[in-house]
């Protein structure tokens, strides 16, 4: 007799094609506003989670790492890779799965690609902080680097801070006609640009998103004037900086979280003791965000942990109710727990 | 258009129903010890590997682990939960699943459950060790604590170590009813017991593997004579031991890795400078196994990482040519890789 598994034994799996069904039924923009506000109400309440640097696994060629947080109610970790390589051999950089589980109990109760998906949160993170330190009537956005992020960080952008201009520069020119291809495609007002230099041009908020795993320098201290919010997304690994230290100086730096930014962040170029602003405070309103016009605001993203367990909340609430999973059969789940030789045997 | 993913998109995913069926196939003693050739080969080569002591995250009701390890081809984690009471609410005291992945590039390459698959390696790996350390001629094991785990350990032992009679107890006498039942069935001499005094009755063997999450005593010092090997599986986070210390103190102590046995195992009952021999140069023949016939010999069982390594190896290994596992659709694949969002929109 073959036992049919319970339904104990089944986990939602999220797979690519179903999260972009799920991203293309909401539509991206919609998608990320709302996974922005789990974002937020999850930083208003740092202090629940139970918060670890991540796990990094290095090697040659890239790292792996794994992502854990949790708090009362809800147990999340990420698996992700970084590989600059993987570019030229035809893989992504970076991919990802993830699981939240049940703290009660242990079981995952949901199991999800999040290649696609730290995509998008990595953008309504970026766009979240956006809303907090970029300056009063923003309009003009920098981009450098027109990677897989781009866009993503675009549209995050244009859905919670208003931003609809932009300006692109990529070393690789390829680079930057694919994100404008995409971008004007999504009603962008698009300028291609031949230099850094030139991108920053009248912009209030400047992205760095590039992916060589080196120290780096995308900014330099001349391209940085006053009042511009800098969102730093590519510094985000031991020894993979993009800013020049003299920026980096001259700012006032937000973060995610200290212990983990300082390893990965731009501001491993600074000493151990550099003042820096943690965003769940600003969020709590417990210390201010833009002060004024003139201030120079950094955002040093490296991307921590409890972004991911917005985005696995997000969607284990979204998909429920719809058909964007598929039950898996990842669990054993014997009639006697004790039994589990015996459930081994009956399947035979 | 919709996007057809690429080979590269999908991850083998063994199934629970898909590991019984392989268990099966191979039977589980031969499972348990080619798995164990796996493991030995492993520990062989215990200084090739990147060791972290797991990432627990405990809470009220028990635990949920991750265990990773690298070598410089492969990437392993395992997730694992721990929750006691889980059993009297129809769940697995513990469920895992876990990933193999190649550092090269960063993608899994497995994706399988493991909770099967880690009662299989901690039996394997309890046998193999037993190989070196039980002792000669051993026939008789005592086995204290008849739940999940008792019947692997008992085929394991069969396995590699010739062992055919067992005396069982546990302190619910259905559970020992439920193993002395399977037991029989797979061939075993079986003697079921009153006490654990009566169990460890001319054993050469003692396998304590219960599951309370508390500081207990399974064995006291006078249950324990001259000559034998206590293979102590239970004790294996903080707080739950299962020996009372004055047999530790009378026992030379093996362990797997130090710093996570000193936490786990149940040395955390001893000074963090009381010497243990580390298993790994027992089996490359750097330090000396079981001495004389009166030694005792305590296998201080926590389960480490590389353990987990080498079962998703056997079984990647394993499923090469069958039909063991289905695709899974875990990873996106997008045609140009820094064209993700791309990909996204095209899918819709």
């Amino acid at each position: 007799m073959k036992p049919t598994p319970s339904h104990l034994a089944y986990v939602p799996f999220v797979s690519v094609e179903n999260m972009m069904r799920l991203v293309n039924a909401t539509g991206p923009e919609r998608f990320m506003a709302e996974l922005a506000g789990y974002i937020e109400e999850d930083f208003k309440r740092w202090p629940e989670f139970d918060k670890t640097p991540r796990v990094a696994s290095h090697s040659q060629d890239g790292v792996i790492e794994l992502m854990p947080t949790a708090d009362s109610e809800n147990y999340g970790f990420k698996y992700v890779n970084g590989h600059p390589k993987n570019m030229r051999e035809g893989y992504q950089t970076v991919t990802a799965f993830g699981v939240l589980s049940s703290v009660a109990n242990g079981y995952p109760i949901l199991f999800t690609e999040m290649t696609v998906l730290t995509a998008l949160r990595t953008a309504a993170t970026s766009a979240l902080v956006g809303k907090y330190l970029a300056p009063k009537g923003a309009e003009v956005m920098a981009m450098i680097g027109n990677g897989a992020q781009c866009e993503f960080q675009a549209l995050a952008f244009r859905a919670i801070c208003g931003i609809n201009r932009l300006r692109l520069y990529d070393i690789d020119p390829a680079a930057t006609e694919k994100a404008a291809r995409n971008l004007i495609a999504q009603g962008f007002e698009v300028v291609k640009c031949a230099s850094g230099n030139e991108a920053v041009e009248g912009a209030q908020v400047i992205t760095t998103c590039t992916a060589d795993k080196q120290y780096a320098t995308i900014l330099t201290d001349n391209m940085v004037g006053a009042g511009v919010h800098i969102n730093a997304i590519g510094g985000d690994c031991p020894g993979k900086t993009e800013l020049h230290k003299d920026i980096l100086l001259r700012s006032d730096i937000f973060v995610e979280y200290p212990p983990q930014t300082r390893i990965e962040g731009e501001i491993q170029q600074l000493p151990e003791d550099h003042p820096v602003i943690e965003l769940w405070q600003v969020m709590r309103g417990e210390l201010p965000a833009r002060r004024d016009a003139k201030q120079i605001t950094l955002f040093d993203s490296v991307g921590f942990a409890i972004e991911d367990f917005s985005a696995l909340r997000y969607v284990h609430d979204r998909i429920k109710g719809t058909d964007y999973f598929a039950p898996l059969d990842m669990l054993a789940d014997p009639d006697d727990p004790r039994d589990l030789f015996g459930m081994v045997m009956r399947a035979a």
